[in-house]
């Protein structure tokens, strides 16, 4: 498995050092990452390739472990591992995927999940989706990229998965100067693939979706609002393919309205009712979300579940303000619509919001709205979605079920 | 249903006034709550008796809703309608526990739940747990003390419970200047109920017991810890009559060892397995917790998921501090009894720890304990637990799932 020149490479890893100013403690207690102002960049380390492997020393000299340079990134360098005499091989690269794999076989029953979460799996910046036979990496750090057919490569020794696409799209790439791309590594992409998630069937498009295709993270909120549907009808708003709307229709509802921007996503919302044989119960509503709400209050419609789960609108912290009063909006725009004693659902997946300020801002619209309430539960992302807990804002996915006044 | 008299109090109720400096807006907005030093307290007012109700105004002489007075409370009005014309009456009550009992059933498959939790359901400082055909009131606040037989009945009418045990034990009673005492007020109360809770059975004994007996609060968080159990050999601290331990053996728990300071609870622990048929793979171990902690590691104990459910060790803002490190220092000793690759549970039910000061200090003491770890699930109490997202204290539990590293 070992190549003999990777070894070899280990060995003489470049040093890379932090100044003293930094927080050389933070990085020995777990925290990943070392920011550009923290480094000592000199000539040797501005020729580091991207993604360069590197002992990290601390001001003194004494070695934290083994990290991957990127002089092209906010954030400088990134902990692979906190020994510093690790070979970062494939041979590691299969530690760690399995490792992250016991995690998910004992929560999951079907291999329908996230592999690897990036730097709480041990992997900085990598994401990867499984999808039963197929997976999806997401190489949004630099050592990644150049390591692909090794990351690859274990991945489906470790898994036995077939399928390999690499997604190479979104805003992450571009913070660590990647260009984007979409490749197929290994085997063929059938078309969309049937996804069984909380007993709803979804499909998922690996190479012409938002992402990679399919959000997991917000299963076990899914199956809470699924909880509270049977018999009712249900509005999912920014409904993607199908997510909540779906779950729904799976869990007993009288009907789904499903409101998306995406057309491409509704079809597939539409495919996934007719796997399950429901496909008379779901309505899809094509267009602006909140122009779709005011019309739909205006036309008297009323549904006992409401879900709506918006696009990140505080994605970074000088979005926060207009991010807020976003949320709030969406909450007064949708509480109008519940029935009374009904349900909403809020989500909020801006890492620069926080619980607190989401649910006051929600909380707030709600009001505006001209409805009381009560807050029934506060879901997370799921498991398959771990954090650092040094990372606070991998802890991104907030969702809030409020029942209203009946 | 109604009593003339009782409707005619309602149209001669006393008014209460909020000083000008008050938040009259809060209240407007759902805060339910009027501290002593922001209501105009006159002699007429501190004539009112303990849970009078009375018609509350802001500075200008607007009517805010009815509130119940108690002049020995820090506390000194909670809202009990925001409608100043309501009759707080065996009617009104009626109507507050139909609407909390609509919730419950649509999200319980059997009647075993907290079915008041105060505020948030619409009845202040009064919350009622239901095991099947029987109830216990806790009446902390005194106006549910004074309406008691209307509670009682208005309870026994909507639910068809029974058996209604009234139990006023407890810190908050005192808070309202009542005294302690528990009776059975209708039915009888047999010996230990069986109460099923995630395919598990728990013995609940609503006289003898901490609290109302069982605490629902864990529910969706026993259930987690269930996912993780199958095949594991799993530690539950601070067990009680075995929440997690007897969630652990009903989802496939190789063995659960549950370690209480109580000799009654771990009593209707081994009950609990028994009735659950399972009683050989239960150990149960009486003593201080931390010192048991100890003992298993120096006898070189191992577990491959670790709970500890402390009380709460931060009760109020002044026991912050000294309650974080205990939690600090439950981790500490907890991470060396985790397995490589196992699982650990911290929770806290303090108030005055937010989540984010639980985390820190948490992943602090896991830190020293010589661990790295991945938070894998936030998890707080369950929807038959439900907030006012204007009174964040009532968010006081919180269950940390963390992975250690293997």
């Amino acid at each position: 498995m070992t190549d003999p020149s990777e070894t070899l490479d280990a060995h003489v890893l470049p040093v890379v050092r932090l100044r003293p100013k930094a927080n050389a403690r933070a990085i020995r207690h777990g925290f990943p990452w070392v920011y550009a102002d923290e480094l000592v960049v000199d000539r040797r380390t501005r020729g580091l390739a991207p993604g360069a492997m590197a002992v990290l020393q601390d001001a003194e000299r004494a070695d934290l472990g083994v990290v991957t340079v990127n002089v092209n990134s906010k954030i400088v360098a990134r902990v692979m591992d906190q020994d510093a005499n690790a070979t970062i091989d494939r041979a590691w690269l299969a530690g760690r995927l399995r490792r992250a794999l016991a995690m998910r076989e004992r929560l999951f029953d079907a291999p329908f999940y996230r592999l690897v979460h990036a730097e709480a799996d041990g992997l900085p910046g990598v994401v990867i989706d499984r999808f039963g036979d197929a997976a999806v990496i997401q190489p949004n750090a630099a050592w990644a990229d150049r390591m692909l057919p090794d990351l690859a490569g274990a991945l489906a020794e470790v898994t036995g998965v077939s399928t390999v696409v690499m997604n190479g799209s979104g805003r992450a790439r571009g913070l660590e100067g990647l260009d984007e791309r979409t490749e197929v590594l290994t085997g063929g992409v059938p078309a969309p693939i049937e996804v069984p998630m909380n007993g709803a069937t979804y499909l998922a498009d690996l190479t012409g979706g938002q992402k990679t295709g399919l959000f997991y993270d917000q299963r076990p909120n899914h199956a809470f609002a699924q909880r509270l549907s049977r018999g009712a009808r249900v509005l999912d708003v920014f409904s993607h393919v199908g997510g909540f709307g779906l779950a729904a229709l799976a869990g007993g509802a009288e009907s789904a309205t499903c409101v998306d921007g995406s057309a491409a996503a509704l079809s597939l919302a539409q495919g996934g009712a007719r796997a399950m044989g429901l496909e008379g119960r779901l309505t899809t509503r094509q267009g602006d979300a909140f122009a779709a709400m005011e019309a739909m209050a205006a036309e008297g419609q009323r549904f006992d579940v409401v879900i709506c789960d918006p696009p990140a609108f505080a994605p970074a912290k000088q979005a926060l303000e207009a991010g807020l009063r976003a949320y709030e909006r969406i909450a007064r725009l949708a509480a109008p619509l519940v029935a009374p004693g009904g349900y909403l659902c809020l989500c909020s997946c801006s890492h620069a919001a926080d619980l607190t300020a989401f649910r006051n801002a929600s909380a707030r619209g709600i009001g505006r709205g001209g409805r009381r309430m009560q807050l029934i539960h506060t879901g997370f992302a799921g498991p398959d979605h771990p954090m650092l807990p040094q990372l606070a804002e991998s802890g991104y996915l907030k969702s809030l079920f409020f029942r209203l006044d009946g």
